[in-house]
């Protein structure tokens, strides 16, 4: 057999090695071989060898176990960063709906507290380890009453770190993955235009145009369908630097460029411009 | 002095004694007082002392401690009641919000167990402590991404011990302030009818034909504008006795009764009859 001609075939499951009769050769030699495919008449003859039964479950494992792969590896970091800034803002939205309640509840106890403390997440420190105020116009409560707005504050406490926690683990996701878009935009409004692309992949396909006005799509079919004035910006309205600016249609303008810049930057695995982009703007703010 | 006629007087400050030529006594004896208010010309010249500006303040203070302490004791057992349930219906919808966002993410990672678990609870603490599945269509990601899907469940976890104690606090609240309400509507729906009346003084002014559709307010309104079919029951639906019932709408207006009468029995604290008020509308419903 030495000089002879073998067919090699290979497949999901691996390679075969035939012989001039087209059977299996179990243990084939590597040399000499000639691809099955360059002759159709040989081709037809190997594949019928795996029309057998025994092939077809390991075709079928093979092909899930593919199919499987193929799925866990299209989960981008960005999918990551997007069920992350999803769940900050729906923490944001939780927290409100339960700090209203805690301090309306509490208001029953000693309205004081609530009525000078503006800020949620300091009202609920104090709740949790407050002492009730001397002269209070709220009502003399027994322990078990007031326990149970403290369960109620313990409860908004947690959440308060939950979001730290993924505000925290976003901002790593973002640095690894698109050091530029969160360079520009910052973590949370960065996060939030992938999570309205849809992806990484997809933001970075988009115009600046677009970009500029991502999340203001009410505004805009207002526009297309009454005539009324077009959306300066969407989301991007968050940024510092639109919220400081004296003409903010033009601030936005600028800072979609450069995201959509800092964006492409990012998609295609580029070199960190975060900084020179953020100066550019500024300067040209000025 | 001891044979002699003096006037007394009282206001929020305290009781004060004046002579015949109506000046303050400093250390009044007790017998022979005749009220000031008696005599209107007495009264006017009593009334001129406290014109001077000393007392003007003390009025202040002592008013406003009045005021808060009438403030302290109209904080009603059901004023808590309300504010616990509407605690109760809030954590409901905050869990739900959260529980979906933990599902959607955790499908990245692992999606059989999401789509194999319906409860959400059993869900959220299966994730806290569950170990990576063999052969999963999700995606292999590093511990960081799945501790924060886990900080979610944490904090998931934590809301729903915070429902459990509301809704025992609930529970002893009912029992104490409306044993009988508790027994024939049960703690929640009980609480809920409080909420919706405002107090449980309003719920016990009540007819039944009311309480039988609190809380069905937008059916009755659609009823009185286009004529279409009154609603049968409000949030007394969520009864089991009217799910259960064949005539639902007979169900809940039996229910609806024994809870009016219930409350009223509760609110003029009358006797335990929550027993025999539920067995009475067994009994019809056979």
């Amino acid at each position: 057999m030495a000089n002879e001609k073998y067919y090699t075939f290979s497949n999901v499951l691996g390679n075969f090695a035939f012989d001039s009769s087209f059977d299996i050769i179990e243990k084939p030699k590597s040399a000499k071989a000639i691809d099955a495919a360059a002759e159709l008449m040989a081709l037809r003859r190997v594949l019928a060898h795996f029309k057998q039964s025994k092939y077809y479950r390991q075709f079928r494992e093979k092909n899930l176990q593919l199919t499987k792969q193929s799925l866990r590896e299209s989960v981008g970091r960005d999918l990551l960063a997007i069920q992350t800034i999803d769940s900050i803002s729906e923490l944001d939205r939780v927290i409100n709906i339960l700090a209203k309640r805690l301090r309306e509840w509490y208001e029953l106890y000693n309205p004081e507290i609530s009525r000078t403390t503006v800020n949620n997440e300091k009202f609920v420190s104090i709740i949790e380890s407050a002492e009730r105020q001397k002269e209070s116009a709220g009502a003399d409560l027994p322990g078990r009453d007031v326990e149970q707005m403290k369960e109620l504050a313990l409860a908004l406490k947690r959440l308060y770190e939950s979001r730290k926690s993924n505000e925290d683990y976003l901002k790593s996701l973002m640095d690894s993955m698109c050091p530029n878009l969160g360079a520009v935009a910052g973590t949370l409004i960065g996060a939030k235009l992938i999570s309205y692309a849809g992806s990484l992949k997809h933001l970075s396909e988009l115009p600046a145009s677009t970009i500029q006005i991502l999340g203001a799509e009410k505004a805009l079919f207002r526009h297309m369908r009454t005539g009324a004035k077009p959306p300066k910006y969407g989301i991007l309205y968050q940024h510092q630097m639109i919220q400081k600016a004296k003409k903010q249609g033009r601030a936005a303008r600028l800072l979609a460029d450069k995201i959509s810049i800092a964006t492409k930057v990012d998609y295609f695995k580029g070199q960190f411009v975060g900084d020179k982009l953020l100066e550019e703007i500024k300067r040209k703010l000025q």
